[in-house]
């Protein structure tokens, strides 16, 4: 079946957002297995949303709108597609207690135009919105499925999770299931290069790759009568992923990130971790802290941009900044051993380099950034070089930081084992 | 004169990448004074780009296209708009040219389908691409302007502003000028009720509000025959304006962000900062840090997620934590002291609060925050409560300690003067 995904809103039109919607409902539909050969944006005008709605039906199965569910007069767009399918609106009872019950929770008095929302298509489907007032539409029409939903994607992510993934799931005589084997610490070509006779030999399941900064994402679909049929599917190739990328697969779960995996490494491991950071000034820190549970782990962060920080707190001598330099593997490893004395947290990870846009020169290009990383006194200093403008160097340079901890921990373990010593 | 903006790449279509090229490319036409009625996403499939470009030139003077210029099989937009057209490609030997420059410089022998880019079609405006190696087109047929981009941003974007925008530019036959009063502070519906009468008021300049994470950002937008006219329009509104939010208005000038300001704030009464936070692990120090210059102010930043890090780096009693909780407005002030104390900096922000999914309580939900914000010895620390996520309790929580640290600035200063004494 077909998709077509209609993004209604003046706002879009003018660059005010980015339209992530579209974005966020062409990958779950990919990931149901329907082909999706348009998107389209619009603004709130009467005429031309009938036009992309005429158009849309005419190539497709489902239509997929969000925005425009608003109370303003300005939002239309259900208006807009009922009168396409040839049905009038009427009150929907529950959906105006909703209303009430929304405003009531929340003190506040709704306005006259509030209750325009509750009107709804004779013979639709009323999809509960626990975010906000406009509830969600589906409507059938001729073997034809139009799903309304409202624009803010915190209504409209929730909804379509509850309530249309299940209804289009079973618009599909297929079951399409994936699973992602995600890796850290190879090049996107070189990870291309790696798959390429698997991607190219095999249909059923696919293999896609999903370049991320610092990171590589293989996606394995497959399509089958029934899911586990499907999974049955998958498992093989995931496996011969898993034994091509070995330690470089970080995960095989969807949920988990690599700033994820590396906390629940130190929490399996009960090892404490501290960070110490000049150019990214706490951006290693702050994705560490995005993960819930990660206050059992982390002890403190320390952010030493200037030479005098680096001095102050973590007691590196004058003369060795200026004989190395502050962007030095010297002053990285020397940065990570500071820390680990000061902070007594059994890993520490230490970041210097130069993010530009000035600060380089020949020897010390932008871009050019140390990383210390030190578990249980073993430590290891990786030179990195990176691309692109300031932000593109400190995201890279903190997703290779989350890479080089995992590598360090995983060899610290092994060489720890191998050796017949136990911590 | 109207604007359509098409995006061709399968992969957009997938949702593998989110469509930022067609939100940056419709706030420029914007800009312009352009009116833009549709985004459209294509495939790589030539039947139905062909359709896409149809329509477009059906309904709009000027197409503005990404993406699919590359040397693969799959990229065709180049040969499906001229067929469209009707104009036959041939080879551009400049194009070549820099296309064999390009791979020279990165030591890379060029493939035989790279040659496929230096194919132009007959008579059309070739556009220099320094960052890749398709070069841009612009063909002109009966009043209508196509304009073929390449797809990633980084060539993309450099190429709009080079080549396409002045060419863009000559096309209107007025002058747009816009100019942003940026405020912090104040929120998006309090701003927009503050201003609804000069919106309602006026078409020529109009004002548009824009919400921001913690700002809300007004454009002053002016239509004239020349630019010195419309600077004209636009400064009296710009000047009610100011006059209306007063302090709260950080700057109008569109380079300058809500953190540069804060640096721009510091460094002209040479204060120096340190940051020291909880929740936020970090952030709002690298957002700081962000901020090209800053090593002349910015002492050292802590973070202190645990209770020990707060109680061994900032010498915060054990009783106190006990007594208050970590996430109280004694803690918030007692770690904005504890840093200034041992960092010696004049500016000590701190920041301490439940940004979820767990730890909040019926007493201290989610969302609650404490920022402390201490100026040269003067406290204040300011109650937050947040909505949204995690991620965003953390982004509105930076937002607001920047708007923070611009008030006690402000306010440290007016009152040593007021009060007669200098500092």
């Amino acid at each position: 079946m077909v998709v077509e995904i209609i993004s209604v809103g003046t706002e879009i039109l003018l660059g005010n957002i980015v339209n992530t919607n579209a974005a966020y409902l062409s990958e779950k539909c990919a990931g149901l297995g329907f082909s999706c050969y348009y998107q389209d944006v619009v603004g709130d005008n009467e005429e031309r949303l009938c036009e992309t709605i005429r158009t849309a039906l005419s190539r497709a199965d489902i239509l997929l709108l969000s925005g425009g569910l608003g109370p303003t007069q300005d939002d239309l767009t259900k208006e807009t597609a009922a009168k396409v399918l040839g049905k009038s609106l009427k009150l929907h009872e529950e959906s105006k207690a909703a209303i009430r019950e929304f405003f009531e929770k929340r003190g506040i008095e709704p306005t006259d135009n509030n209750w325009k929302q509750a009107m709804v298509p004779e013979g639709c489907i009323v999809l509960a919105n626990p975010n906000g007032t406009a509830p969600g539409i589906i409507m059938e029409d001729n073997g034809k499925h139009v799903v309304l939903m409202p624009g803010p994607p915190n209504e409209m992510i929730p909804m379509f999770e509850a309530s249309v993934m299940p209804y289009l799931s079973k618009l599909q005589s297929c079951v399409i299931f994936s699973q992602t084997v995600k890796i850290c610490g190879v090049g996107e070509s070189k990870a291309e290069t790696m798959v390429r006779d698997l991607i190219d030999s095999q249909s059923n399941p696919t293999i896609a790759t999903y370049a991320k900064t610092g990171e590589v994402h293989l996606r394995v679909t497959a399509r089958a009568e029934d899911e586990k049929a499907a999974r049955k599917l998958v498992k093989p190739v995931v496996k011969e992923l898993k034994g091509r990328f070995g330690s470089h697969v970080y995960t095989t779960d969807d949920e988990v990130t690599l700033e994820k995996s590396v906390v629940d490494l130190l929490l399996a491991n009960s090892l404490t971790i501290s960070t110490v950071e000049s150019c990214t000034g706490g951006l290693l820190a702050a994705r560490l802290i995005n993960v819930p549970g990660v206050s059992e782990v982390f002890k403190s962060g320390y952010i030493t941009y200037s030479n005098k920080a680096k001095r102050r707190l973590l007691g590196i001598k004058k003369n060795t900044l200026l004989k190395y330099g502050a962007v030095s593997e010297e002053i990285a490893s020397q940065m990570a051993k500071g820390a680990a004395m000061v902070s007594k947290a059994d890993v520490v990870v230490s970041i210097t380099g130069i993010a530009g846009p000035d600060g380089g020169s020949q020897e010390k290009p932008v871009g050019l950034v140390y990383i210390g990383c030190n578990v249980c006194g073993r430590m290891k200093v990786k030179k990195c070089h990176f691309s692109g403008d300031r932000s593109k160097v400190r995201e890279n340079t903190v997703s290779s930081a989350l890479s080089l901890m995992r590598e360090c921990i995983l060899e610290y373990y092994s060489e720890v084992t191998f050796g017949g010593k136990e911590k």
